[in-house]
Order: C-alpha cells, then structure tokens, then sequence
C-alpha cells in the first residue's frame, strides 16, 4: 500500500470525510454502487465511463482501505471478485444525496435542464 | 480564465456540487471564511496553513468564478481587498457540517482524539 512520505495535514473531520468519498471518482463509485448494489470489477468500469483502469483500481484501493466498499474474492475458476458498499459506505448516501439536492438547486440555473436529473443514479433533485 | 479543452464529464449534481466546494483546500477556505466572516488574502493565507499562493489563487479563482466567494476590492492606497462567502457559499455550511458530523463519528475510532473537535472552524462533533 503506498504511504505519503509527510503525514497528511488533515485539521479537522470534514477533511477526513472529503479524503474518503470526495473528488468525482470516489463519489461516482458509491453512487454506482448503491444503485446497482453488487457489480464486478468490469460492470463496475463501464458504469463509470471514462476512466482508465489506474484511476479506477486507485480509487478502489483507497475506497476499500478506508472501509467505504467491500471487495469479496469467490474461489471459483475463473475467479469471481465482487464489489459492493459497506455499512460505512451506505451511510454515506444521505450526504451525497444532500450535495445532490443542493447543487441540482444552482446547477438547474446554470447548467443544460436536461441533466437536472441524474442518469445513472437514483437521486432526484426536488 | 482557464478553459479545459475537453468538455468536463458532468454527469450529475453530485459532480457539480463536489468540483464546486469539494477536495481538501475549497472546504477549508469555505470552513475559514464562515468562522472569521472578511479576511484579506494575506490573512487567509495564515490561516490555511501550508498552502502555496499558486495553490491557493487556483481555489480561489475558481470559489469566485462559482459565486461561492466574493472578493470586494476598496479603492484606498494601498488597495485593500477582502474575501467573504456569499449568500450560496453560506448555503455550503450546512452541508460540510453534514459532512464534518458523519466523518466525526469513524474519525473518532481511527485517528487521534485530540483532533476530534476542529482547532480551526466552529464544527463541533456531536
């Protein structure tokens, strides 16, 4: 696992949440995940569209470490690996239901109306 | 101002909300300017600690061109210019509290609990 060689200046809880499910990667693969609930490594990178597979297996890595999603190995041939969020990782809907809500407010008045709604996930905005 | 060339991938409000307050320095700035109201740039650079001026222009340029900070420049010699949130940076608070309680809560198990109470803004865990 790389470790940063200067321990990170995080001050304060809310930099520790953001470093956990914050950026587009991290928030778009718990939002997949919480709708499709169970997806494969391959299901899961053609969820996400536009993502190589450094940035995906990063974003990963980082996700699982932080107990955000659970990756579970079936020894099977061909093996069988599957994602999905854990316990840690659903109570983190709400929050990003509540960004969802708020920016569909500014992002409905300055953006194209026909993405108000998102496509992929199960969020509306009101 | 800077223009990417590829159309950004906004496939959501999430996204939008996330690219407009989200990642370690937007929020801090956010966090600092709703504990102290108007700071000048060479004050909010104190407080953010460990920021270089590249950095922290970068935020924000980009705070100000979302209308989540407004910057008011005084005619007087020498200029005097002040950051403050506006009325939709305000609106940011609740959530990044939001935020700051969920992450209080594992922050408290993995890390160390001095920290648990931010040193900087007036978050509080419950």
């Amino acid at each position: 696992m790389y470790k940063p060689k200067l321990e990170k200046d995080k001050r304060c809880p809310l930099e520790y949440g953001m470093e956990l499910f914050g950026g587009k990667w991290k928030s778009r693969i718990i939002c997949v995940l919480n709708e499709k609930k169970i997806l494969r490594y391959s299901e899961l990178r053609t969820e996400m569209v536009n993502v190589t597979d450094a940035v995906l297996a990063t974003a990963l890595k980082e996700l699982i470490h932080n107990q955000i999603i659970q990756r579970v190995q079936y020894d099977e041939i061909p093996p069988r690996v599957e994602y999905s969020l854990t316990q840690k990782g659903q109570s983190v809907i709400p929050i990003l239901q509540g960004i969802c809500n708020w920016a569909g407010l500014y992002y409905q008045e300055e953006s194209d109306k026909a993405l108000k709604q998102c496509q992929k996930c199960n969020f509306r905005i009101p």
